[in-house]
């Protein structure tokens, strides 16, 4: 592998647990939080795939929000104006991982260059950093807003690599999803896949260049060659 | 509405029943059948929408061998070659809808043109349909193969439009995935949505021509309207 001069990030899962919601929609609906949060997330993500292959891009606000109609539609839950603002308003106040901080703040000092590149929207990127408190992690934020188009499709990447100001081969792309990765990865980046949870890789045709259990597992292995 | 002077069916869901796997997928994991399923089709879709958005089509029997191997593996259980190769047969033998032949006997009878417009391959179309039985009820079949992007793109519905021979206002588009009647009514035919689960509608941002709980509803109001 060639080496690695920036690091981009996927925001959602890999540097902030999506599953931070589920107390939320716990509190508003009692017994019904973790389905809710399952079919809220996974019905989030379809809805930016169908969008970006119909050519109908909504931004990620407004998907999350349909997404959430659908969900409760679908459990048979009623849906009040008032708690859909609510719990919507929980993805722009995600919990980082725990390992989070203290990587970036690593990786920083060794003057690395680091940046996101997220199906989030620009606002709700901002907010989701500026609420966590780790605006001084960053060099750049990369958002599907200018292309118009959700992740996998490779304008996402190919914006993101351009940002960054190097050869993709010098980039190293991390990410939690698997699909994400695989994507990265046909796009030409080297890929770091977090696999927090011992899942299998995702059967897309591709395979990462390093596999690691947790964010400081990626830094050790980044720093070591350096 | 216009007259209409075609149908075109979308096939898994909408014609043949895909949970007819779950039979076979019990018989080789017992008590895992209903959990292989569900998550063998979520997977199936997600892998079409990520490949083609990623510009990488292979084709739907192919999808189905990797979302397969990639169930197994989330599960936790283990997949032989000879028991993927048996479960992914069922996938050309899929059951028609208790109300298909029927339904597709009476809109023969009455001389309207039927096509099928599926992300199966041409292969795996003409199996399911010959074993089946159904080869009489078709005029047309035409498969994602000859577009290289699978369902929602709009490519699959121009190609059927054109196959069809008619302009897409005067064809009727049949489909029981949310999604997929989302996108077909967003290209411009008037959509006909079977609910049979008394399901809500994908928040995609359109609304079907029609809703019918069942193939027999959507004759009858076919046959009255002509």
């Amino acid at each position: 592998m060639q080496k690695i001069h920036a690091i981009i990030f996927d925001l959602y899962g890999t540097l902030y647990d999506v599953h931070s919601v589920a107390h939320a929609c716990e509190e508003a609906y009692p017994g019904h939080g973790t389905a809710i949060t399952h079919l809220w997330r996974q019905t989030q993500m379809d809805y930016t795939w169908l969008r970006s292959l119909m050519e109908r891009y909504a931004d990620f606000e407004t998907v999350t929000g349909d997404a959430l109609r659908f969900t409760c539609a679908k459990l048979g839950l009623p849906l009040l104006p008032g708690t859909a603002r609510q719990l919507c308003d929980h993805y722009l106040r995600l919990d980082p991982h725990p390992d989070t901080p203290a990587t970036l703040r690593r990786l920083r000092d060794a003057g690395v260059p680091l940046l996101i590149a997220s199906n989030g929207s620009r606002h709700t990127i901002n907010q989701v950093v500026s609420n966590s408190g780790m605006k001084w992690a960053f060099d750049q934020i990369v958002s599907v807003d200018d292309v118009e188009v959700f992740k996998p499709h490779r304008k996402i990447y190919l914006l993101a690599e351009q940002r960054a100001g190097h050869p993709r081969e010098h980039i190293l792309y991390v990410s939690a999803s698997g699909w994400d990765a695989s994507a990265a990865s046909l796009f030409g980046f080297p890929v770091c896949w977090v696999n927090r949870d011992g899942a299998p890789f995702d059967e897309l045709g591709a395979t990462p260049a390093v596999v690691v259990p947790d964010l400081g597992a990626m830094a050790d292995w980044m720093l070591a060659r350096r």
